[in-house]
């Protein structure tokens, strides 16, 4: 059965999470940074409910021989995977900020594949309890939110080597019925608003490094769990003002959180991994591939529309949108739109089977990583250009409460206006000021992964012995 | 009948077209530069019985109800298409150069769709014509290459107002036979070493312009052509050296010429349009849209691999390709290559049946847009880091034939040597001369169509409205 | 006599401007973010005090035969104006933002060139009021800001074809004792913090439009005037935080406003131009000059040293600094730092006396205009540096204020160190964040004029026709 | 006494160096190429008679107490620096090709400041050697080229691990005398036109490497001395046609040779550098320098002049260049060139006396790199843009001589006209074939060191530790 938007608000009351933000403890339905992660959510449970999105927002599941929402699907083909793609263009496109269920959807198709092999090689049962797991989150149609990135300490020094231990997350103990986990995870998207929260270890792990070797599922708000808000000039923008005057009025920013593990127990059954080192660098292996392709690539063509639109919206506001230079711009940000989306469509039809014999699918990695490199840079330019044509408005404008001020209204009225009125002009501003001046960029550049980690794939991708075969035969020189 | 390369080479000695070259006249088999074409051809015909290029290089049609060479082919499906772009790789991976059949099987494609179209929009029997001239090159396995580009005269005026018509192609003289065609096409690759050329208008055409709204097939060297040739540096390298000295020793760089047509008569059942001005703008729009995708796209991804090829393994004869700056250049490389070869693909299996009910397919055409500028762009990058990497030998080097010289080659070998001996350093960094300080980067920018006719491709196929229209929901302003 | 900090923030009580900011009035001196361009102008008064930066901040002065504020100087020699540059640099490196009476000080260089060759052709005494005014700013060692840009309204029509006059600041009417003027400036720097300034028309002005052509001085708060001041997430951020868990604690962002001129009265002494259009073009292009090498050059390099220094900071925290990758992206941010350093020491270097006779220093414009280009788009490389070291952290680090918190402290302190402590790494998080996630991007981009104007210059100070004669000259062309 | 042109060629007839080229031994003034360099040489001696160029060319020199020419010149000021920077951009200008002399004065300008240093230090004479050398050179007005760069074999070893120790020059034999050395200098350019070569060594030196911490100076053709010349399809071109007919008639490409020393005797008083390993560091970072402000910056302004004249012509020639994105290109093409003029000018004015107390002046580091930078990465958008505006014609182009074919004259001239005559298009866009479709992208990239060695360099230069301690202060952390 699946949720309307309402009902999944309705079902977040039953949880009291434990987060921080801008120094205070604050209640999840009631602080308004908060809430923007409740309407993102909110609003992509309904768009898996409207008609005209049935087809890639939902998908039937032979887990449950019912229809879920695709966040939820293990992609089962080809075209499963275009259609995930799409659902990422789809809801960045709607929402203008984060899908907080895409890590999760990511995350639950790495898992599938692992425990089918580990299953396979090892004799456990991982994947059977993955399978309950799973058909859990698809009856109830849940959130479920992805957790990666560890906080790191030492960059130089690996997992067990570091002074504190709790820098990566780690089993502290392991009980008759559970296992005992400490560490934390930063940049963490979401979790606050999940029913559900997935977490997996950061990186490839090393014999001898078997504590830090765990995944794991865990409800939001369990025993143990804290999480610390980001806070940036946004977060106190909202605390100030109507959500009406701000650059994205109901969906705001990408809210993440550091999400500390105080000794939180986690019983077997919601244990996928734990201590099967072998196994960590296949996991966010093809966490990353899928990742790079949805959120690297698919998800921020989305924003490139949205930037666009708003960008040929203001230049016809100032009736500029004919002049050839500002016709060259908006070009180049097509460009580099349509490449990342050809990169991403390309990652998908040309996905395949992984693990040969799972019948799960994993996106082309290649085209994914050049998805992701393609936006990571690009979107600079789309800044850049937004920025351009934004013109000092999109830095300098004042609030649009003036408009509603008798004393300064009329002026605000007379002098932004051009060949639109102030009041349209001003919101496309803040549109332009929220993408162009604010976190996307380095958001964009870090998310799915710094783009130095997708050029490290690429090279080791790259099948450099054929092409050096190719230039040896152009060259006439023997193997 | 496919036939060999061998075969093709004898077939075309009853041909002796009239060519120029440096101000001489030449014979197609006996000049070094003009058989640079004739033996890319025949490797090309010879790929097609290779088992294991079948599945790329041929096709069953069922035109002949037998397989064919995939460069006579019409596409089918989404699948085909994919397969087009697939030859279009190969053929430059082992090549090196030009697959001077590429713009032929192109034009066949636009024709094949707008000859359908006149025939059911204006009761002609162009596309009976058309499928007669087909058959007869499938049977024959008949290499067709393409001409495309007027002189242009004058820029700012059309074709009716130049001051010479000549500059335009165009009809002289209607018959009851056929028509005399005038004017000449320049930058043609090809079509002194093909049996057919398929010659279509380089725009589209308005009323009043009937004259140089017309599309034919014309036999090679006949009455009337003259094909005055490109001269080039390297054109002078190989009269003066043994092939095994050159940059690419068999197949050369990519030939052209100036095909002047000089009243040459064309039986009717060789014209297939005459006249009707509002289809030469479909018809190179169409013929774009795969030259895009397969010139543009996937066809300068196979220049790549071999460019990469040749400088890694430069990087590895001098012992330097772990140094970090190394690696991160070759993966540069590597995105470029990739992130092109990713919009091919997708153009191909996005591609969609065009005219609708033809059963002709053609790619998508703002991914294959996306293909060219990309490559476009990348290429100059491309030669850059080939340059970067092959060091001051790509353009310093001295001739291979002191390599024999028993005043030299002692001094040769001795202070060209690194971690691979002097010989094989030389030979690879004459590899890397020729793309990164030759032709290919002007030539790659302006083949399919320079930069600018994309952009302004891009610009028409973005649906701005869509992207204004979600910037305007988030802004929350009403429609 | 030279004020300090403090005598100038005395100096302020007696002004009482009528700003507004987020829809309500505001105080000047006890508004956050006013306040802010208060410290910033009261630290380059006490910068001149400075015993180590007088040769660059003050200057012999033959007007009051003293010492004063070299922003308040009129150029003499190349050595003023590389002078002058350097007083850019090094405020933008203390404030890390504007130097609020930059634009004024190129506004005076302007007039000062414009009104000496209006005198000499015109017969008028501009120049006399010219010097008093200057001379009464330097006796009393007053902070000026300037005023250039108007809203412009319908960007296709001229200044007297719009339909509300009011879009451009203009001449309402004369008096016998000055005149009153209408209108309005956006994007204005400063000018609530300076004692007085100055107002140019925002470009050049063609016969029949006398009534816009119109420079003056006006003192801070006469009557008729409103500041509307522009509102970010960074004026709500500052409204709601300690300075000190801001980005910049104590100069913040770039304030500005947009300057309402609602009738007000200038008397004569402080008009500099009143009608004569055909020295419009010549004043905004000498200003153009000197402020494309100033802000768009000199300035920026000092924010670059700032964002450089916090990456190579943030790199170490962390304790990545030694790897390849993190060095080559420091050294990129230090090539376009310093290639427009270079370009602004050759504008001032190669500057000459403009106009011809009159003493007065202009820098050389094509080196001005690169200056410009090379940081605009440079800034948004280093934003892209800045944030790919920055990491993850730039984005989503949690407010400072939760290391004071009992219940998250802890946490924070134990999962944001790394090689060194949480708290130093969110202080530097937080100057990245302001830098490569905040207004600067765009700011930059359109400070002193965006590219395309500056492009335009180039264009046109580019003497094609000697390239065109050196090309000539090689090819063997006759001319 | 200056000599002219004619003067200098008739100088050369009693030197007989023994070249190879293509395979074969060549006389210095019969091959055409060989020629190039000979006539490149005697402008440059006509250049310094002409009134105009006077100033630029020749300089007094004290040493002589006569002028002379500007290449034979150690500089004694920031002003001499800039002219000697003006010098390359003049000939450049005029050549199209390298000042051969080049490198032979940026070594004089190290070597002088090298050895006053040991002098003063070790107690040595070198200096006075080297003034008498200087003399010698100023007073005979000779031509006087540089060796730089070994072959350097295996990359990851020392000069003294090396297998073969002559790859790099080195001492062989000590005597009474003089010394003898072995080895070979690659990519050298123009010792086969100079009187005189002096010779350092590639990098700095450790102890134990003091055979191969040797400088010297050697004239034309010494006993034992090869040049294998360099091999392209350039050098083909010329020997086959009428240099009229090539892209750069009188003066060609830069011309190079791999220089052999096999057992070369130079005798003690032209030797100013033997075994002092510790000075060879700062005797390449000199010549560094300065030669990355001249060649790395002047001397490719200069080319970038012809070719934005060149694209300028060809564009006008067809009629095409008042188009938006063609004025767009240019005007890029022009920030290219002034951004790196910019630095190159800022490099000499910023200039200082180094060693402190020698008189001799270099010019600023971090500016020359900048130069150098801009240039590398500029040139590939110089040639972009040239190719893009060239069109097919830079790749396509027939043969000049067909214009004189009767056959085919009349067919070129009537279809490679546009808005000016087929002759004149063809002989312009031969001009940018050889600059888009050539070895100057790789060559300028590698000239003056690699760009990689910049960046190093770079890194080195810039004050990490001021710009911390800005952005510490900024922060408000305590240092």
């Amino acid at each position: 059965m699946l949720m309307s938007g309402a009902q999944y608000m309705e079902s977040m009351k039953k949880y009291n999470p434990r987060i921080f933000l801008g120094g205070q403890q604050v209640k999840l339905l009631e602080n308004p940074t908060t809430m923007t992660v409740i309407r993102a959510n909110a609003a992509v449970y309904d768009l898996a409910l409207e008609q005209q999105h049935k087809d890639v927002m939902t998908v039937y599941s032979d887990y449950t021989d019912a229809v879920v929402n695709r966040n939820l699907h293990i992609a089962r083909s080809a075209a499963d995977l275009e259609k995930r793609a799409e659902m990422a263009l789809l809801t960045s496109q709607v929402l203008g900020t984060c899908n907080y269920r895409c890590v999760g959807a990511d995350i639950l198709n790495a898992i599938a594949g692992v425990t089918w092999e580990m299953d396979r090689e090892l004799g456990t049962d991982y994947h059977q309890r993955f399978t309950k797991h799973l058909k859990y989150l698809q009856e109830n149609d849940l959130a479920c939110s992805g957790a990666v990135t560890d906080p790191k300490g030492d960059r130089l020094k690996r997992p067990g080597q570091q002074e504190d231990p709790d820098v990566y997350v780690h089993i502290k103990e392991k009980r008759a019925d559970g296992i005992v986990v400490r560490g934390a995870k930063v940049s963490q998207s979401g979790a606050i608003g999940a029913h559900e929260t997935m977490v997996i270890p950061t990186m490839g792990m090393k014999p001898g490094e078997e504590d830090f070797a765990v995944a794991f599922a865990v409800p939001n708000g369990a025993e143990g769990i804290t999480y610390i808000s980001q806070y940036t000039p946004f977060t106190a923008e909202r605390e100030l003002n109507d959500p009406k005057y701000l650059g994205n009025p109901q969906y705001g920013q990408r809210e993440t959180c550091i999400m500390v593990f105080d000794d939180v127990f986690i019983p077997w059954e919601k244990v996928f991994l734990c201590g099967e080192t072998k196994y960590c660098g296949k996991l966010i292996a093809r966490f990353a591939k899928t990742h790079r392709m949805n959120c690297g690539g698919a998800c921020k063509v989305g924003f490139a529309d949205i930037i666009i639109g708003a960008t040929q919206l203001m230049a016809e506001y100032s009736g500029v949108h004919k002049a050839p230079h500002i016709v060259d711009k908006i070009t180049d940000m097509v460009r580099i739109c349509e490449t990342a989306r050809a990169c991403s469509v390309a990652a998908a039809l040309k996905g395949r089977e992984e693990p040969v014999g799972s019948g799960f699918y994993q996106p082309d990695d290649v085209f994914g990583n050049a998805a992701k490199l393609t936006v990571a840079e690009g979107f600079w330019d789309l800044m850049k250009w937004a920025g351009d044509i934004g013109g000092g408005m999109a830095v300098t404008m004042p609030s649009e409460k003036e408009l509603d001020n008798p004393e300064t209204g009329e002026y605000v009225r007379k002098f932004m206006k051009a060949s639109a009125p102030a009041e349209a002009r001003l919101r496309i501003g803040k549109v332009i000021q929220n993408w162009c001046a604010g976190l996307h960029g380095a958001g964009t550049w870090h998310g799915a992964g710094s783009p130095m980690a997708q050029k490290m794939a690429l090279y080791h991708l790259a099948n450099l012995d054929e092409k050096k075969a190719l230039a040896k035969k152009i060259a006439g020189l023997e193997e």
